[in-house]
């Protein structure tokens, strides 16, 4: 039987010539998916052209923009997900809805291989290929740039050898991944930690300093999901793109980072992702109103485990389904709506309002209306203190 | 033997007029202690006169500013200490500070009760007096406001009837708490958590809106100690004085949220703390750079539970004082400079530079230099996802 | 309209008394509620006699044995619940049942009050009234031992003064709670920590050093769920109480420990508890094998919270429902059959067999069919300790 | 230059057999390593002579019981150290030492190379070159049986070819780890998980259905450390030898288990441990009385990572380092005896003493002297169930 290679594809230079590579590599047939997770560029239609005009013996595209904002972007809210307290796990969670098509184009067009284009010191290849294993141990898997040591400049050099039909562009200094999450850049001179990013960097944020007019936005949410935008009813796609345009015109979301990736380096790593940024304040602060104090503070412990199994390609693993578990418990009550101004960069949270409140007026005024017991706090503070006491005491007379 | 109170004393009308008050209840003497932790207003000997001028037998003022700079704000730098990942601690770490000097008094002036003028609904009451317990049990504990309901009417009316020589202000309608590490107000109408913060709540912090020009700094960590700014050489306490400053005048560092008090109920509170906020933001970044991957996972669950027992009032707790250990453990390399940026309200890193830096450029480059060995990865990643590989097969066979 | 005071009824001599001494107290009638949760001794007629007879206006009693073993002993074979690592919350688990019926008592015989036996200074209070108040807030609760300081030989005094028609047992120098899933006992002498335990407190257990036979023997699970005992079918219930007569006749189950009280004090506890023994132990060699490494190790710390929080009355909060909710997600595969000896107070692991098991032979083993990949190992162990690596050769350099 | 090669040997066939191979593989010299950690059989000069004997350029012997002891099992005791709650780490701290004792012989003697006998699916293959990269990662690592699939029936074979004066054992079926903290087995039939363990895998253990008389006996610890047994003073090494010897006696500390390997497989593992289960179990029941009950609650978990990171090779690791700092700041007051009785099988604590100790008679008796407030109790079970309360009261009207 022919091999199949189900190939991760981009509709870029680098993944286009992979096609006839791959066909070469492995004497057998190359199958291109292409996702449409909101990344912008070309339509999809040029796309799959261009997979079959390099040779694909098939050509997938998809619109999982709905699927990827519903069951990837939406479990993030839920999560507060940001690995260590900043990144918005822009790609990590895009690389298992991915994983989850190829698979089933495999399934469909009788793949024995995936192929992705991962280098070997990533994060990516470890959510691609733990992906894979985990969907469907049977795959091979592939990953040239990793593996073969494929390079743009051999693609291009292999491009020409063969006459393929592809348009050389001059090579970007960036490396760039982006979705209607969010957007990720790398370039080589922020491989220097001392540089400050340049303004070129940039693409889904305008600079935070340019003076717009504030921008107040009532956000409204229902069992943890963003559903109305200023009572406008929302797709939690639709929030996020809204979310992305309004709160990138005033440069929210914009971050520069030293990462610990999983392979054991530090990376440094630029981010845009207004959206994500102004959904997870909100939904945080409305957490704040809804949810009881001792499951907040275990939830926040929760958010971050979940973070980093996402970030280090475990979506699939069966703790990251047990942490949903616990999670999705505590979002019932988490309905209601919080007003936010986005402005200079900043996502201010000013107003919550919730007929989910655990917030009491009557307990927590000091005007007319006070009902908290004041006389039970000496009882309370007393034993709150006691095992404390002691131990003092204790360490006390022992430092004698 | 007379008793004799010790009372935490501000200079205001409350704790003035308790001092008769108190040596009226308790047919006692009072002893009054009063600190400057950089909460500004007027001279110390001011404060120490109006004490005795309103009976006071013994007033003492101590310059405690470089003592809470040292003792209690740097601790809380090096563990980024936010409780509800946002709010720096501002009163929670002024207190223990207080119940030392209070204590310390008691033992030097005779004191048999220490006083202090917390509610029975509010974290400060438990602060104090669980800091009473384990500093020294023997002292009894007065809160008049809590246990004789004494309000600032009663205070007034007191104060006409024995003719107190002291001024009555008119009512602020703000109720707060300052020191150098921030300041905390609460007034009535922020008890409707859906109206937004006023401007004559701030006084720290200019308006963020405003439009100055960027502030781009360079602060510099030694151990996790703040050691310069631009290169010149700082204390702590002038750190968060000069960032005080600085980041004020951008509008840095206000905070709008609903917390979770320790006595169980939700309150809504605002903040400012620009000099808290620069400093605990440029040192996360300086962890970021200087701290290993684990160990940064690991410090973030310390950190949180560190903030969560100091804004529980346990201070000089067990558990607290081992969560520094562990914290003090992890500072050794915390060294380098991180340039911020401060405008419209925002900090922002944008370099860092370290002779105990962990990134390692070699490794983390995608041009000429680097040394990672790309065939290690292939081995990473299989056993890194094995053990979820299995359990996904299972899971897919038990489902059928 | 009339007080009604809903009691929780023993049977005994204190509860019995309580009932006209709540009566008089309040001016209002009693109704008395005894549950039946396998703690044995009379039958629940005879309790609901005695009640009335005492005046009651209502006695009810419920067989609420089979209720216990499957919502709240289960779940907490579930969690391997084990307070500070040994204590298998057998009173812990009883009173939110209790409670349960209580306020459903109160609210169909018309209840105004709440009334339970336990002093100010134990668990028990706690786990009833935050029961109660997490229920029914409305209901007012009264605890004569510790709000009217009501003793034994008061209760006693009372008795023969309304000639209450109640036998006056010596008083025994035990103070026991037990149920089907456990027995605890307090008795002066063991308040000396150095005393050993006697014979005479044991009742559920045979002395482990009497040399019976070992009892071999095979529990089956399914999804968590004890469901078989050498093959033969039983309810939760069944399977407690044989391996209760089991375990028991072996020796096994008791435990003599210092225990940490929510109160802030330690205490002396002797508890025996046969059949949760042997049921956690086969549960965890059998989560051993079909829970997945990392799932697992979070779990450890989910089982232990899950303890802390149930231990401290939380039964119905929210924390512990959503805990509940990550520990029902990693139960669905928790089947197959353990097979334990028990002998001389040893419960001991010594086979396991399950079709969802996660154990791979050919993987493990070392002799023919060894399909592990060896060469991984090498990639895997290099990034496995890069960061650390890293960080050391660092911190050799700044040791220099 | 020659390369040298240090080799970790053991005295037996495999290893002796290693020095020729590795001098011909490398085409340079053999040290040999072999250090004393109390694991019995022939003695060091007999094992360094055959070392010299097979061709070893140098042959180190280092008695390093003590040190073993000191630095390496007693952090262990201090830390409770249970992988998985039940294994105490027997080969997993023996690795380190044998690794630094390598590095150190490396930099004496000029090595090159380091080289260990582990195959590449188990643990202390990780372990050994973690420990190197972290040491010394100049060091290269040849692992013969994982790199060259070299194997007994090899050796066998090349020790006869080159006719090296080594008497040829007949194999045993049982691959075993042993030294003074514990000793463990691996053996075929074991590989199904429904076999029972049978009696001749135990070498350190009597039966524990055997019958002797109990074994009564005091432990007392200072500040963490066992210092003497029965009143008579021992060395840490002296504690663990008695202990292997009386606890052996009693059948105490086999533990037959399926564990979660780092290498993502499941496998299962007989060990044997008296003296460490004798020492751990005694070391936390005195903890149960001298540690503070928040602090006890978090040092568990503190515990069981500790545990994982020494299971997972990470002994020298950052993280590792700073839960040490925790575990060390928590042994001060660990101070007092604790009475245990050995017997069939089973370690049981039945007294504890301690001038350190929390416990406060006065506030747990229930007896005369009894000072504990009961009227401080209900202000408290109020204020800790209050955030639940008013949660279960919002959940209650969310579900109508």
């Amino acid at each position: 039987m022919t091999d199949r290679v189900v190939l991760a594809y981009s509709g870029g230079l680098d993944t286009s010539v992979a096609i006839p590579y791959l066909a070469k590599m492995t004497g057998g047939e190359v199958v291109a998916v292409a996702l449409d997770l909101g990344q912008g560029g070309e339509d999809m239609e040029s796309v799959r052209q261009r997979a079959l005009d390099c040779g694909a013996v098939e050509a997938v595209v998809v619109d999982a923009k709905d699927e990827f904002a519903e069951e990837y972007c939406l479990p993030t809210i839920k999560a507060n997900g940001m690995y260590m307290k900043q990144y918005p796990l822009v790609s990590a969670i895009s690389r298992p809805l991915i994983v989850k098509h190829l698979v089933e184009a495999a399934e469909e067009h009788g793949g024995t291989h995936v192929a992705h284009g991962c280098t070997g010191k990533g994060n990516d290849q470890v959510r691609f290929e733990v992906g894979f294993a985990d969907m469907n141990p049977d795959l091979k898997i592939i990953a040239p740039a990793r593996d073969f040591a494929w390079t743009r400049d051999k693609a291009i050099a292999f491009a020409e050898d063969i006459n393929l039909p592809i348009e050389q562009s001059t090579k970007s200094p960036f490396s760039i991944d982006q979705n209607v999450w969010g957007r990720a850049v790398e370039t080589g001179f922020l491989e220097d930690l001392w540089n400050p990013p340049t303004k070129d960097l940039y693409a889904y944020t305008e600079d935070p300093a340019m003076g717009n007019a504030p921008d107040e936005l009532i956000i409204s949410f229902k069992g943890g999901v963003p559903v109305a935008i200023d009572g406008k009813k929302v797709t939690v796609l639709e929030a996020i793109e809204e979310l992305n345009r309004r709160g990138g015109a005033q440069g929210v979301g914009r971050l520069d980072m030293v990462e610990d990736r999983l392979v054991g380096i530090k990376s440094r790593e630029v981010y845009e992702a207004p959206g994500a940024m102004v959904l997870i304040t909100a939904h945080q602060a409305l957490e704040d109103v809804t949810v009881e104090r001792e499951l907040a503070r275990y939830k926040r412990l929760i958010d971050a485990r979940w973070s980093e199994e996402v970030y280090d390609g475990l979506w699939f693993a069966p703790l990251k389904r047990s942490l949903d578990a616990f999670i999705e418990s505590t979002q019932e009550n988490v309905t209601g709506d919080i007003r936010v101004v986005l402005h200079g960069g900043r996502v201010t949270v000013n107003g919550r309002r919730s007929e989910s409140s655990l917030y009491d007026f009557n307990l927590a005024t000091y005007d007319t209306g006070d009902t908290f017991d004041q006389t039970l706090a000496r009882g309370f503070v007393e034993l709150h203190g006691l095992s404390s006491k002691i131990a003092c005491r204790r360490d006390r007379e022992a430092g004698k």
